[in-house]
């Protein structure tokens, strides 16, 4: 995985926008042998209208994707993959590690004050509710840079607790993902047998 | 509201446990004027058997809920009750909040072991998401009582921060809940707004 770049989508056209191709924000993975696994496209777009303080609207110039990504690899079993403002809808999660996700990897470009308050958080409650595995990988922060990005890149394990974290600079974080965890976890705090489907439904299984 | 207590329930007895009453982990709301406002019954029983390390059957004794509990406070608005594990199950907050309640409280008793690693992340994940006051109430920690509580009461604002938290003591903490606050975040983040019902279906509306 690479983070996320734009793709241009050139079997569907944007009729609406009145002009050539649509673009998303997408993330590829890759296999070791080069092969693409899948691909996620950023489903929440950021659009955001306060007047005076800030203005930004994702949304004017990409599509939004329309799907919940797992994609399986070979060997190890399922990821998730969504893209930075995803992560603020626990949906995409509690899907994805309902239909058998290990670990949700998250690439996202917080700024210095939502990266303050939430980048961690995010990840931390993700990896509690649903007893996986949570990456978030970040850019560095460049000073002066179009974008400062908070950085911070790190892993959680299923128990919330933060197991690895990059600083603000450009850093490689290694973490073995042990599945023997995700199994206690779940064995001490036995969630998934305890919810009440009689109270509410199972989002990962009513269809929208 | 005073923490939560065992509620014989002498209109509906138990035929299939074949003797007397029911009994509900409830939590009681009061108004000033000393007018009962609603009541809750603990959804999320916590039964855990790990054989040789720990046997805990709360089902033994208790019977369920089966309710997702907003009180109406008259003048101020609605919040939600839910005790203890019950803040372990994202879906009570989630009903709760997109239902109007502008904060969540859950009288609770962590232990040492779970209260350190997820009491104060419990309430925190509960307010990112739902962009709403979060009030965690727990007994003080008493050296050598029966059951050995966490203590840290806390209240969480709808920016996920702790405003207030007790120590292990007894102890009093006051919080003013700001409206504004409230609006604050949810114009900052909008989340409301940008939920993606065409991929998940919303817990609050959706039948069991």
């Amino acid at each position: 995985m690479g983070g996320s770049i734009p793709e241009a989508d050139a079997a569907n056209t944007s009729a609406e926008a009145g002009h050539g191709n649509r673009f998303y924000n997408t993330s590829l993975v890759f296999g070791p042998d080069g092969a693409l696994l899948g691909t996620h496209r950023k489903a929440h777009l950021f659009d955001i209208d306060i007047p005076g303080k800030i203005t930004f609207r994702e949304s004017a110039v990409l599509s939004p994707g329309d799907q919940v990504t797992l994609v399986e690899l070979p060997g190890y079993g399922a990821i998730a993959v969504a893209i930075c403002y995803d992560v603020r809808f626990p949906e995409l999660a509690t899907i994805a590690a309902r239909r058998g996700a290990f670990a949700l990897v998250y690439p996202g470009a917080f700024n210095l004050t939502t990266g303050a308050l939430h980048w961690e958080l995010l990840g931390r409650a993700r990896a509690l509710d649903n007893q996986v595995y949570v990456a978030l990988c970040s850019p560095a922060r460049v000073a002066g840079a179009g974008y400062t990005a908070w950085g911070h890149s790190l892993v959680v394990d299923p128990w919330a607790k933060v197991v690895a974290e990059a600083g603000e600079g450009q850093e490689t974080v290694c973490v073995e993902l042990v599945p023997e965890t995700l199994e206690e976890v779940r064995r001490m705090i036995p969630l998934r047998m305890q919810r009440r489907w009689d109270i509410y439904p199972d989002v990962s299984k009513v269809a929208p």
